[in-house]
């Protein structure tokens, strides 16, 4: 059990608690800051003035004047699969349109993968993740695509996160694409498919996961085929996250909204009415910035969003397709660029607001009683999250009070 | 002096250099390659299994299958400064407008900050830049804006770099441009100003310079102005760069090509006689997309410029106001999403582009007799840079065959 610390002499600290700090609305920042944690926990936060009287027992750290902030929360990743995508990539970069299509080459190199090749990526995916900061991540399954690999997949995940999604309903595998009795009917395929997911695929993922999910898009799964999805996942004790409106507007959002989804995914393209059920919901608008970056697709309107009152938050979709960043800083510097975000807005989501898109009130923010997850930046500010694109900024990081990453300083 | 090194299995090398290797056209990639230096110099590249013989005092290391880029040359930075102006930043993303003028907050903090500050703040730059694959960069004056300032700041930036450039014609300092003699004519201020900067600014810059720059643009010197600090600086035995073009189409490229520039930088809104002129020129085009981002201007036409034949180099402007990253991977995945630049021209354009820029023919490529600046990516491919924007890729990196970073793997 990693041991008692303060940290001390935190030029800004943001707590994402409003009681707390009274600078920046809801990061509820405070000056000249000390944090205490013990046994995992955070146990008192507030002016370094004011910090309980050293003990012995107490590890003293000293930020320097630098910011602390909280672990980012990456509610959005594909983490488990075999091979990488990269000539695609080139390819799409010199005039190719991305399509989802392009997921069945993943799916070929996932199957052909030992357990082993999967964990020790996967493994060190994990490393680089905390070396960005990210101390709280989800991983969906749906890179396998058959009853024993998707079971697979969610169990190699479990191992390394608690926030597993099975994502059977990723898209419609090719052997049923391209299976005889369809006769080129994709709908009968993908219902065939989703009968799959729904019975014997959802029986072996449901023990490893915590939610379920599908990619309600053309080219993947209509409404009524995600519908059976989540309907059977939520009945088999699982919550609920949808990928919807990425390619074109859709009904991702309103299945979503309607199924009391934890989170909709994408959301790129948004009728008023979509925005208006977001806003009257619980349901968080999970916004993937790395997707529309490395598909030049355009982005997410977030402004339109936060005004009309909806939660959202930032995620990276981490997969080797579509967004092959696991960066929540750089997904902070393209939303405050080209979503309309402010830093402070894409900081927020990118903590407390994924923390509420996986339905977690013990991560996402720096208070009493919540998981000791923090960030100490090479900067004096998180402004600088924004303001210095693509520099590593992340100096040293604690994931349940346990240092997980230290550097030593720049300056 | 460091040892004799042979890195092997390296499972891509770009050399940048098109008779050691058939792939990748200019980058001159080697599969399964190894690399030996000693005494700061490459002395062999080639496929692994025709590498020397290993011999006794040779250090062997184990590239594990990563490629390996010669350094970043990053040949146009601002980096001896006081301050920051992130707050300047968030309210431009709040809808501000980026004006040069904003130099001036910059300028006070720096004449306020002592020798010492100023050098542990670039001793904190030199490691940010090693870290992110960096080893040939160029530092400009320009914050200092007077006689003793701008001596200083050029002294300071000579004790970490050769690639000193003397920017006094930043913009007209405060001083000038409000001095009651001139009664506001700004052409007159700025006259005024250019003659110290071609007198007495000159005569203490030089000895500690290799260039001189001028910031021909409207709101900081007109074409005639930066004409006189070039062709004085040029007298003084000052190699000649220019800053033209940013923000609007102006004077900046003709006047670079007229007098030989090594190189000119921005190249954002040019006329078709601009790209001729520099197409049959010796003079590089050097884009700086951090600027770009951080300012939401169009992007410059790379794609344009290439296909016309100009040399074209990325460099990161790294300054406090309208460009704060130092991270070259960070250039090369906007290059490539938003200036039309493929992953292998925007690699080239930041390694041996950088070195024409700066008329080095020592650094930019790995072959034998250069320096031995290599870059360990954690990654398989050089694609990599681009295809996962914002990741932290570089693992290991030698200047001149001296480590200078080295981190565990990742996986």
């Amino acid at each position: 059990m990693p041991r008692a610390t303060l940290i001390t002499n935190i030029g800004e600290l943001v707590t994402n608690d409003e009681q707390a700090g009274r600078e920046g609305g809801p990061l509820g920042i405070i000056r000249d800051a000390a944090v205490l944690f013990d046994d995992g926990l955070v146990t008192w936060v507030g002016p370094a003035a004011d910090a309980p009287a050293q003990t012995a027992g107490v590890e003293l750290l000293d930020a320097g004047g630098r910011a602390v902030i909280p672990g980012f929360v990456d509610s959005h990743t594909h983490l488990v699969f075999g091979g990488d995508r990269a000539e695609e990539f080139a390819a799409r970069m010199a005039g190719d349109r991305y399509e989802a299509g392009g997921i069945r080459s993943t799916v070929a190199a996932t199957r052909a993968a030992t357990d082993d090749e999967l964990r020790a990526r996967l493994a060190g995916f994990v490393a680089e993740l905390h070396a960005q900061g990210t101390t709280t991540f989800e991983i969906k399954s749906g890179y396998g695509l058959s009853v024993a690999d998707e079971e697979r997949l969610v169990r190699l995940a479990r191992e390394v996160t608690q926030e597993v999604t099975f994502l059977g309903a990723h898209v419609v595998p090719f052997e049923f694409r391209e299976d005889p009795r369809f006769d080129g009917d994709q709908a009968a395929a993908g219902d065939a498919y989703v009968d799959v997911v729904i019975g014997e695929m959802l029986a072996a993922c449901a023990p490893h996961s915590r939610w379920v999910d599908a990619f309600c898009e053309r080219g993947a799964f209509t409404a009524e085929q995600s519908r059976r999805v989540l309907e059977a996942g939520a009945a088999a004790g699982l919550g609920v996250r949808v990928h919807g409106n990425q390619l074109g507007e859709g009904e991702g959002v309103h299945l979503a909204v309607e199924l009391g989804a934890a989170s909709v995914d994408h959301c790129t393209f948004l009728s008023d009415a979509d925005v208006s059920a977001l806003a009257s919901s619980d349901t968080v608008a999970t916004l993937l910035p790395g997707v529309e970056f490395s598909t030049r697709q355009p982005y997410p309107d977030a402004r339109r969003l936060i005004d009309a009152g909806v939660t959202v938050a930032l995620a990276s979709d981490c997969n080797p397709g579509s967004s092959f960043t696991s960066s929540m800083p750089f997904c902070i510097a393209v939303a405050v660029r080209d979503m309309g975000m402010t830093p402070a807005e894409a900081l927020w989501a990118s903590t407390a607001g994924g923390a509420l898109a996986l339905r977690r009130d013990d991560v996402g923010s720096i208070r009493p009683g919540l998981r000791a997850d923090l960030v100490e930046l090479d900067a004096p500010s998180h402004l600088h999250l924004a303001y210095r694109p693509g520099v590593p900024l992340v100096r040293r990081v604690w994931a349940a009070g346990a240092p997980v990453v230290g550097r030593p300083a720049a300056t």
